[in-house]
């Protein structure tokens, strides 16, 4: 008999992690440079279009470090839609002068570790979970996770009603930050190398230090967690993409 | 006394993930990719002869995120003829603009867990299983694993029958997919980085979530798999080449 | 009840390292590579006068090895400061003969470790720490770290009065150091793959390895420090930049 | 007192992987490409040359996936020659247009598990084995493996009588193929990154999997056997180098 | 109380592993090559004198293999001359024509498990280990290593005289080896990413598998030796470096 949580799942996901060759943008005229940016501009209006009949969201953040310099992310129903706008991105005149940096598949995920008898997707408040518009937080934080399965350590071993348990009280931690941080868990198990995906979004940058450190003294992420890279950035807003890319 | 399972070998494969290098596809004619693209299309139109005679198997899928564009999945009765598919392709015009991503060699295997007596070869059904025409699904799922070797968790260590036992379990999850989701397993020991290779397809992209998710919960994956990278995409129709390809 | 400790925030800090490419470094003429030490000295210029101000610190250094050859280490009182400046330089003219080599995105912190009661905040030792001018000692040292969660080894799930009887006796071999090394620590939990990076400063370069070496026998460091990469550099003073990247 | 078997070996090895840069051989003019091609093929003549004189030997080999066009396996008496080999192979033409994409240095190597008072090196047997003319069998099958120093799964801490007779029955696996495939080991502690390579030799490819399969279930593979990548090939005629090449 | 064992500290110590990349190379003219190797020859002539003069050393070898074609080994009193020769070399117009491989960073270190009351450095022996001049062995062989912190291998919690008994029963192995292996071991914990290189000098290079091997069974490798990538070359004398250079 199996002992899987049940999940619900929504929208599909793509982060798309670019690192722009400003040696090669350079290159170009300032002319094929506002030609560059003007498409892109017009992608993103596209997308603001999806977003406005709640089909799909999205959001776009510089990235900090060398890991990329910016990200994109990418909601919608399906996989194929996805995959269409990442090669409808691929295609552009921009895209010449990014150099893929990363990328997570995914798609929005509630794990029902909820009581019995409650049908979720008769909550509107689920829903809203599952097909979210993205918030226009000033920061935002990637990584990916795997529950472990190491030695003694080992998550999918437990019995489900440790499990759940365990969750609960790892859940009440992130409660405390309602209202600060908010979080969007992506299962990945069969789309992207780790389990899940969590992007987390925030006006107080701090904040995700404090909550994340928090929760790795509880048992469920000192004992179970095993963590991939993690992005931190700042909102691009579309006013300000040109500043961004003006060299 | 060996301890091995016994296997059921079929067609080798080829699993061969390539990246679209746009920048410099793009700096051809619109004449030059015209000539690109039908020379992969004459290619493609003779593996659909190598298939129609059932002396082989291929499928096209697009990769979503950036690990690759897309997957070419090639089946032949000899490794020869694999190696020569592959350098037959990086010989073409396009292989000049796609980068090599990431490829798997291995062979289609079933484990011979079933009971004695029983003359596999003889059975109709197995020989479609190593022998398979890939299905048109519209999604493909591929990733490589270990059975585990690691302290007290040691697949290699067990008896036979123990093994036997909680394969026969994991089996069961699989079986509850039935219909909706096809898996072909290729065995990859002394041909590449893991012992097998997993490829799987649906219509619906969640059920390898589903699956894949289910199974971990079982003592065979909890306990004893190791995962490497996980690639998921779309299928890629020859009469969808020329519009994937359009720039 | 979290167990978490109370961590003091003080600037954001970004590590950036960076390779010379110095076959096409040398192509430009001599006019054109003085603009380019000139742009990027108008630029330290700058980053001078923010921390005349107390507004931010920053610090140069050469590196050792073929890891990097020169690393920049900015402190900002926000997140988009530092992302602001890394692009700035992204964007100049010296920038397009640099590869980047490695970066770390995190916040100045002080460990709580301290008696209740005492408002750290209040105090202008600990401010002088959390928004530290950088000193001008020769060697530079940079390392991030985990703290272990392995086996029995797992820090996240010792009672927090261990964990501070551990670091307070931690903490005794860096006091007897003091003087010789200074030492920054920074948190990067959310922030960047490790939980913190370490960077140090002496005026002889032997004390880095004496002290680390020493704390390896600690308890902390011994059975639940986890380390990634060391860079170790020289002092590279504004008046020696010119020389530096004279070809 | 030590506790090394000892070995005993024989002429220096490389095994030296490349991948074709096919789109820059493509540029060059037909004859350019068969001088370079015939140059290439004098230097097989005068590794010929060597091998009938028994003073060394060589394989080529295709590798089947994307981690190498081609293999050259090369044996010498000396590392002098064995570096020798590999500069004067980078110096010609056809190196050019290959991309290193894997080596491994070591020597051949019999483990010295048998009976005390037998001088192994008067045995023509074992001297046919450690200065080896190498098959001309259809397949290649190469892979680095090391001994595993883990917990308690530490080879190196096994007493010499018990590792004698886990490498005998060990052994016993190895000889109910002889006739199906040769193996060569080489020794490589202090020349590479494992302990050892394998390499195998076979007409019959699914003998590789087997044989690795069945070793796997052996104690000395299940808990103590550390595998790196694997490699397999089919033999590259000195024949049909010029069509393999040919484009 | 600190167990951590005293150690004497001599030179500063480079390793510099490069690549030659003999496409572009050749592009040269014959002179501009000439003139290359020329400024080459004449920085080695520079070493040399610092090395008569007993402020230094150096060695050259090329190394088996694709990890690097040649390695340049520097010892020097002080970081910042390490740093110099390294950009000087950089600068170099042979340097266009070297892809960095590989780098160490770390000081000549002897481990001070002496009995107590003995001052070394005022031993002219330990005084000639700690300021070695570089033996003009045939062969070379590098890597690093740390000591094991894993579970219940953990070297770092061992007492002070445990460790120093391995250590000495250790020693006592490679004493066997004196007059076939020269060995320069440098300390790199705070330099570099392990935390001892090792470096090994023979006219023999087959010493230096029968060494390590031998080792490798003494607890202190067996239990708690953890080894990085292994390097082996041959000598490059002066006089052959144009010849390996020669295209």
């Amino acid at each position: 008999m199996s002992e899987a949580a049940q999940t619900l799942d929504g929208w599909y996901c793509l982060h798309d992690f670019r690192t722009v060759d400003w040696t090669t943008w350079k290159m170009l005229s300032s002319d094929e440079r506002q030609a560059a940016i003007h498409e892109f501009l017009s992608l993103v209006e596209k997308w603001n279009t999806v977003q406005e009949r709640k089909e799909g969201s999205h959001a776009l953040y510089t990235i900090v470090g060398q890991k990329a310099d910016f990200m994109m992310m990418i909601l919608r129903p399906t996989m194929e839609e996805i995959n269409a706008i990442e090669t409808e991105f691929n295609k552009t005149k921009l895209a010449e002068f990014t150099i893929p940096a990363h990328s997570y598949v995914s798609v929005v995920e509630l794990s029902n570790y909820l009581p019995d008898g409650e049908d979720p997707y008769q909550n509107p408040h689920v829903l809203a979970r599952l097909y979210p518009i993205l918030p226009k937080a000033k920061h935002v934080c990637f990584y990916p996770m795997d529950k472990r399965r190491q030695g003694n350590d080992n998550w999918y071993m437990l019995p489900m009603a440790e499990r759940r348990n365990l969750m609960r009280s790892h859940g009440m931690i992130g409660r405390t930050y309602a209202g600060k941080v908010k979080q969007i868990i992506t299962g990945s198990v069969g789309f992207d190398d780790y389990e899940w995906g969590v992007t987390l979004f925030t006006d107080d940058v701090l904040q995700f230090k404090k909550l994340i450190y928090e929760m790795r003294f509880d048992e469920v992420s000192a004992r179970y967690g095993e963590f991939g890279a993690f992005f931190v950035g700042n909102i691009l807003e579309e006013e300000r993409i040109s500043s961004f890319l003006h060299v």
